[in-house]
């Protein structure tokens, strides 16, 4: 497949509390495309951003001013912030990094673009209903083996395109403690789509998104200030979504690329922010998968509202805090949709938006 | 995780028409294990097999001679007249490999040892419940990935490790013809968990089961001589056991090991065969999927039997062959406990035996 830049569709969004100096490294890969940066934290700093880079910047003053009331479905001090920006944007395609982020080289040393690879997972289908064998079909040099339907060939629409991390991987701080030097070394020349019905743990560290087809749904909560939860930003949208793109008949694809994770975050630190999300996640995933999606929710933003709708009911029985994220859940679509207004019955969108 | 050979504990099955040199080239490996060569064809040829192999061979004759008015449920002119090898078997492990795969390189370009691999992928647990990003989290240098439920981490014991195919991959003859040229030549250095609810192709080339957890749903169906169906031998059995599987709790990997896969069969002939499967699978499949097993099947003989009934039922409406199938499933599960008669009752088996 040709490799298709999208270079007016498609934002690059960065959470950050600090100078962007790392993105010198990606400047080959980076500078022709537009960057959204979320800064967390005091917004009375200032975030150098490396000289020829076309960005906007936002900080908590800016979210408060364009959401209003709205703004608190917005995480402060945490990169779950970095949702604000996948709503600003007004691109079809969001790819986010984090700024302990490095170009990887794959096994021949080449530096590897991620971005390419991404679009490349997007633009491609995927295929939930069947495992290929040979992993993904529509690759150069691969197809669907023998036994595998053809009616189930044409795949379906991707996604999500989860990329993931040589040298630290995404533990949690368990593992951390547990394995400090461990480092991912295995480069997994594949691409795969995680098959319908089955969740897996996103991270936000190097992920692509099609926002047209799931957009909405890529809130990552309320973690960090004034919250009893951390790092599971990532892992509540991952799994919203993954239940989502199944009712939806749509695709989630994960493998290749690799980025280099250069650093990892301290592990004291991260079991004190982990610490509710290591226990509730034993309640919270057979939540979703066993949560069904009525017939009426046909779009993202009606399937998000009625999960909004179950959270509060079956999850708030655990903790007050699902009550409040499902509350934010409302917030975050009625934020979205006042700042997207849906193009087919834009009269009234805009209406709405100007309120 | 230290090799482990198993030497007393593992057959290699081998179904062939021919003489058996291709392993010359895997003596350093098979030739400390014990090989069953099932004959297919004429049973007044001999089948040369190289010297110093410890063997057992079973022609058509020594099959009706075992197993009597049973042995019309063991194929004949097809490869899938290798299960009568897992059934004869008295081991716990079973790797089973066509005769026209041969040693593969690893990238660094190291002699594959694929029988070590997959004893490897069969005694270190399967993760069907939840996907994980880095893969097979119980490899040397990987682990399960932040957001893992920990209840989940201790897995379940895997059944079967498919291996995959370097050079010629298992296309289907419409594929085949359409990219003659095509060689899978990606090594992709991988094992996962096929998860949950996930059918899969499963090949037949260079797989590995555990006789104890599975053997019984290993059947390789009817094909060849007299049957309107060939190459589903392997896809079959792969629909089966994967449904008992998910219903029993056990787990099915696929991924690494690689043989080499030196001849690619003809497509115009194998178009005859695969003609009716390619039709089939595309309410057979849904079949499968679609699939319940009463909690009362808690065997993978009950399983067996009871899916072989739904055959009928369900799939008979399709063609009578299946039919014709159901009772060769209820068949091959009497042969098999004909002579596998359970550990726990054994006086009352052997009495049923040698009737």
């Amino acid at each position: 497949m040709a490799t298709v830049p999208l270079k007016d569709e498609l934002d690059i969004v960065i959470p950050t509390i600090r100078n962007l100096d790392f993105l010198e490294m990606w400047r080959p890969f980076f500078e022709q495309y537009h960057l959204i940066i979320v800064q967390d934290g005091d917004p009375s700093k200032t975030i150098k951003v490396p000289d020829g880079f076309d960005y906007e910047l936002y900080n908590r003053n800016d979210i408060n001013k364009i959401l209003g009331p709205r703004a608190s479905c917005i995480s402060f001090k945490d990169s779950a912030c970095r949702c604000f920006g996948y709503m600003v944007s007004k691109k079809k395609y969001i790819y986010t990094i984090d700024d302990d982020c490095f170009v990887a080289k794959d096994p021949s040393g080449k530096d590897i673009n991620a971005l390419e690879q991404h679009i490349k997972n997007l633009l491609c289908p995927s295929t939930p209903y069947f495992f290929n064998t040979l992993y993904d079909p529509f690759r150069d040099g691969a197809d669907f083996v023998r036994g595998y339907p053809f009616s189930l060939r044409e795949g379906v629409s991707t996604a999500v395109s989860h990329g993931l991390w040589l040298n630290i991987p995404d533990y949690d701080a368990p593992t951390q403690l547990v394995k400090p030097l461990e480092r991912n070394t295995r480069y997994v020349d594949t691409v795969l789509t995680i098959p319908k019905g089955t969740l897996f743990p996103m991270c936000g560290m190097n992920l692509a998104f099609d926002r047209d087809l799931i957009g909405p749904a890529m809130y990552f909560g309320l973690m960090g200030d004034g919250q009893p939860i951390g790092r599971y930003d990532d892992m509540w949208a991952g799994w919203c979504c993954k239940v989502i793109c199944d009712h939806l008949g749509l695709g989630i694809k994960t493998g290749l690329p690799y980025i280099y994770h250069s650093k990892a975050s301290n592990p004291f630190v991260n079991l004190k922010k982990e610490y509710n999300g290591i226990f509730w996640q034993e309640e919270i995933i057979p939540f979703f998968q066993q949560m069904n999606l009525s017939k009426e929710s046909t779009t993202v933003q009606k399937c998000y509202v009625e999960m909004a709708k179950q959270v509060n009911e079956k999850l708030g029985k655990i903790d007050p805090y699902f009550v409040k994220l499902s509350d934010a859940m409302i917030t975050w679509i009625e934020a979205w949709d006042e700042l997207n207004p849906p193009a087919k019955d834009s009269a009234k969108a805009t209406n709405a938006a100007s309120k």
